[in-house]
């Protein structure tokens, strides 16, 4: 099951540095995990914006909630979700 | 060089029949070309809207504008164009 | 699998009566078969507006698109899709 | 009397966290309270986001609003509330 | 129960005259007749605009939407509704 | 002179409630003292939201002004204005 | 008593040109009258666009409506009122 | 040449208010002076909200710029420009 | 002087299209005329749209209206003007 | 290759002075190395705000990215990237 989602990254300017990098650190190792586990097929960076465009690959809606709650850097993120399906000209 | 492309399709409800068949036709046709060729390597339906969520691969951006002025249903469609590029914590 | 579905309808007001007679009868039809399979849960009328608040229950996003997509009236509808899933403070 | 309330639940980074931790426990007990009094009967998380859609079953205007301001979070909560009546299509 | 609703009129440059004419006669009559039974409290013509402001006074969400949507000029009107409760400060 | 004044309050979370307190006991004093002038006479609270609905009775453009900014709470409101006329539907 | 006023001009591409040539006719004539009685003391076109900026100067809102309704455009007219007030910092 | 400047201001609210009383002084200062000179022909207050509506009479895009940039309290002003031209309508 | 003009193009599905082919080789010619006289340093297609960007190089406001506004496709034309001036870090 | 980029700049009021200073000197330094590199081939001031209107002449998207992403202010910045091609008016 495939969901479009469009990550917006909102930084407080006075958040601490360092509280900051630990998040940092480990949003990539878990983003890396979910992609090493399939979940998460296409990880775009948004050109000029610290933002990302990626397509989810999960089994159920509770799943793809876990996934994107269970991301260090949730608190910051605005995400749009957009449920997608096999389209009629669709090419294998 | 990658692209998002989210198109919303909407077409005016007094339009000649057998003409929208035709553009249908016409655009299926220059999709599957497309895919074949490589340049249209994602196509998904939104679910629930007459829109699609598409990543295009091309040369350039005169590529991008040809191929997607090329569509029949062009006049149809309001297409948001992203410029993607690669994710810092991609995993390939 | 559960979905809001939140249906905008704009008709034309130029359409030909008979033909929105038959499919606002087709639609009524197909939207009391769907709930009458269990796909369709909640459907309450928008106070005041021609629109709709329904809650869609389904094994699949794709299972979605051919539900809401087989509406008569799908070309008069605009529908925002707002995937859910079960919130941590729930009472069953 | 049923209402369809979507509440999206935006957090200050610097609020203390053992006050966020009082009022997350707070708004928990007393969203179970008014499940369990009827009062609110559809209760979904949305996916991706820290935001939830609710279906609320009041007497009046005045309830809703006693009910919805006097969650723990209110002062967190952006609110929007859509009257809601039968659908004509409802099938019971 | 009170409700304020804000209709915007949007009436198509080529609708029949004599059908419009109709609807607005019938329109104007319908608004009276639901003031007269003291539903309809307040109406105002919003300065510069094809609109008004109003507030309703029903027992009912139901009630509600009957009134709205008995309302001649129905598919003409874009309504924004807002359930409306008594204010703390407010002097009787 | 009728004017429609829709009041959005966002009070900062690090505000000194001390200072909060004292502005909120003006705003309500200073609230029901306009009504008893007969300058306010509606005014509702919105359903769900920390904001109000209220339409204002004024010699001049003025005089709103001088109302709307007088009000203690005025730096934390966001208010929308909407100048009525009579409607000419309306029955006395 | 002054408002500003915004008028954005959409004209329907199949509207009769005899009809279109007519209200435009009468439009100028009417505005200019109204000028020179003073109403309108401002009247600018928006640089690159069919729409103008204007200043309105009249004793009540009952007039400013009255006025700007009674523009034989007015049913092609989106107009935004804005109250105005003389500003603390004016010089005259 | 003539441009509406629209300015809405937002003032933090844990701003030290002994810099705030000094930029205020200083912009009033500053605004007089331009109107003194004929740059700053109109200066309305919009009724209920801390913002103005401006003609300004300048030279040139760069003497704007230099104009509104130097006012004190440019940094917690959010200025919309339109640039205007004569009106086919104006009756000078 | 220099603006920015941002157009998005929409024409009508039922347009004639003799008429709408007259119109964009005047559009075209126009539009050369206008390079050749240094009027408009910059026209881009923006990838995607039936839409350009530009920039304008003119004398006054009135000019820029004169031109845009001479346009033959002016009356399809959404035109976003933005006024631009030299940028501090500019190098000659 | 050539996009459009429009940057609004948005200072937090409580920044610490030193830094921002630094920030902008290097901001500076860094544009005019990437205009002198041929880069920036157009960069503008947006009149009346804090922002600029920029055309970037660069081979890939992933370098457009990195030249935005290494502004020394880019967390400040809010960037709307405009993919663009050769108008077909075009003259050379």
């Amino acid at each position: 099951m495939h969901f479009l989602a469009q990550m917006e990254v909102t930084i407080p300017h006075d958040i601490d540095t360092e509280k900051l990098e630990r998040l940092l650190t480990a949003e990539r190792e878990r983003a890396q995990e979910l992609q090493r586990q399939g979940k998460w097929p296409q990880l775009w960076r948004v050109a000029g914006r610290y933002a990302n465009v990626s397509v989810l690959d999960v089994e159920s809606i509770d799943e793809l909630h876990e996934l994107l709650s269970s991301l260090p850097m949730f608190p910051f993120l605005d995400i749009k979700v957009t449920p997608m399906t096999r389209h009629p000209s669709k090419v294998d």
